[in-house]
């Protein structure tokens, strides 16, 4: 038996074994990841990000009990940002989640942010899909912080809920950082705070100035400590998953969006500290006027 | 005459005018970068960056009639986030320096943001460098937001200066987000409330909390408004360039990280949305474990 065969069997050791495999890369993740091809294509893949002290691991508990009681087993790739003092905090919620650690239809698993900006960790889409293999019904990714992470959750996720705690003015900088573009769903949590429905009116507001935005966002507001609106999200979650339900396409697609944006990385920081005496030339031919823009775009992504 | 003789000279149409060049690109921009390049790099470029609401417009005007008084002449470059919403909050925040519109020692352009996420402007090392050579001592740029433009323009200023108001939390966010890692400068503005010690506390603690950040920051507290703070703030700022001056070597190396940036945007959206089957292939490849990560992103490198 391969571990590709025991994980789809339901072992899940051989899925916290092959998820150690891709995130370590090497022989060994190279056999999972050829064998895991034909079995993806079945989860419901969904991302819940936003700002610190919004609720965000509160919320999920509370979406995974919601989906324990319904029959769906659901995975949950916690992705930890690598800061010492922040890596405290997350910790402090996950243990929020501890609810679900006897349950063996629920599978935590915590992968290292990848730079100091937060991007996911290179592996992610492959653990994405081992849990998809593995059978769970849904799978959740949930980042924290702003910036490239949210960006790049998108990219994994059919559908990326937005969670907001009242007032804070988080969700004016979230609209200034262009993650109300990649909202499928923005939650309010802490419903029970006067300042509540303000946000919401403001992120309907937010939502409904921008140029040409006429696409329908759900606003939903919880309350993830009593449980208050949580099965509004489920519904909501349920309504644009029959929609556009998961699909064999879904994994192929969430690889391309992350060697994108690894290639990407990848050839910035080779341009920033590359010593390769054409990288100069060419900046001196566009500082001196003589090459254009476009062309030396091309020719800089060629160095790589 | 051309262009560049006539800023140089002092004329600041001319200025203008080269600006406008080299944002659109085009005959004309080529012959004015052509022309700029043994000009530059006597002026003193600081950006100033952080979150909506702290201050940064009151404090960067209160900076600039600083320097004025000192005899320094002050160019600053605005970036507007494209976005309608905070764009009329951008303007409404810029109609606090008209005090210095009348100043022919102090000229303002505004540079419109690229995409979604605000990244600066592919033309905002040029315009550093244009106003390097019209002769202002010191060059401002301003961002507004979270994210990438950030990171940018500490690639564009030789300080780097980042600005919170009290409380609010923004500064855990910009910790999170690595903002930290770019600053030469703290500074908590609105230094009358009464949050905004500990908020200096906080910054002081995050710093020293860095696994291995021994760097020294300085951190200043201002109030923008009354001027509090703006001497300690002038002083710090001439102290740090005093150990590093600008260089002829800046200009050049502004223009490199830029390109750096923009090649990987470019990559990044032709992986993402190319339809080169070699694109496919590739993935496809690393799917079934055939081919490892390294060797991936440098094949897809090539294809832009």
């Amino acid at each position: 038996m391969n571990l590709v065969d025991d994980l789809t069997a339901g072992d899940r050791r051989a899925l916290a074994r092959a998820i150690s495999a891709v995130e370590d890369g090497g022989p060994e993740a190279a056999a999972v990841l050829a064998e895991l091809q034909s079995r993806v294509g079945k989860a419901a893949v969904i991302g819940f990000t936003g700002p610190p002290g919004a609720g965000k691991s509160t919320l999920i508990s509370a979406y995974i009990t919601h989906l324990r009681r319904a029959g769906r087993s659901v995975g949950v790739i916690a992705v930890d940002p690598s800061s010492p003092l922040t890596g405290g905090a997350v910790l402090g919620d996950r243990a929020r989640m501890a609810s679900h650690i006897d349950d063996d239809g629920v599978f935590i698993r915590s992968l290292a942010a990848r730079g100091h900006l937060g991007g996911l960790s290179a592996a992610a889409p492959f653990v994405v899909d081992l849990m998809d293999a593995a059978g769970f019904d849904v799978v959740i990714i949930e980042t924290v912080g702003t910036g490239q992470s949210e960006v790049e959750i998108a990219g994994l996720a059919g559908i990326t809920v937005v969670v907001f705690a009242p007032g804070l003015g988080d969700h004016l900088q979230a609209i200034k950082a262009g993650i109300m573009e990649i909202a499928t769903v923005l939650v309010v949590n802490k419903g029970d705070s006067p300042l509540a429905a303000a946000t919401a009116a403001h992120l309907y507001a937010a939502l409904h100035l921008n140029a040409g935005g006429h696409r329908e966002v759900p606003i939903v507001t919880t309350t993830a400590t009593t449980g208050d609106g949580v099965g509004d999200l489920a519904e909501t979650i349920a309504g644009l998953l029959s929609v556009r339900p998961p699909s064999p396409a879904d994994a192929p697609r969430r690889l391309r969006r992350m060697l994108a944006a690894l290639a990407a990385e990848n050839l910035k920081e080779k341009l920033l500290r590359g010593t390769n005496p054409e990288i100069d030339s060419i900046c001196d031919e566009v500082r001196g006027g003589r090459l254009g823009l476009a062309e030396a775009l091309r020719q800089l992504a060629r160095i790589a």
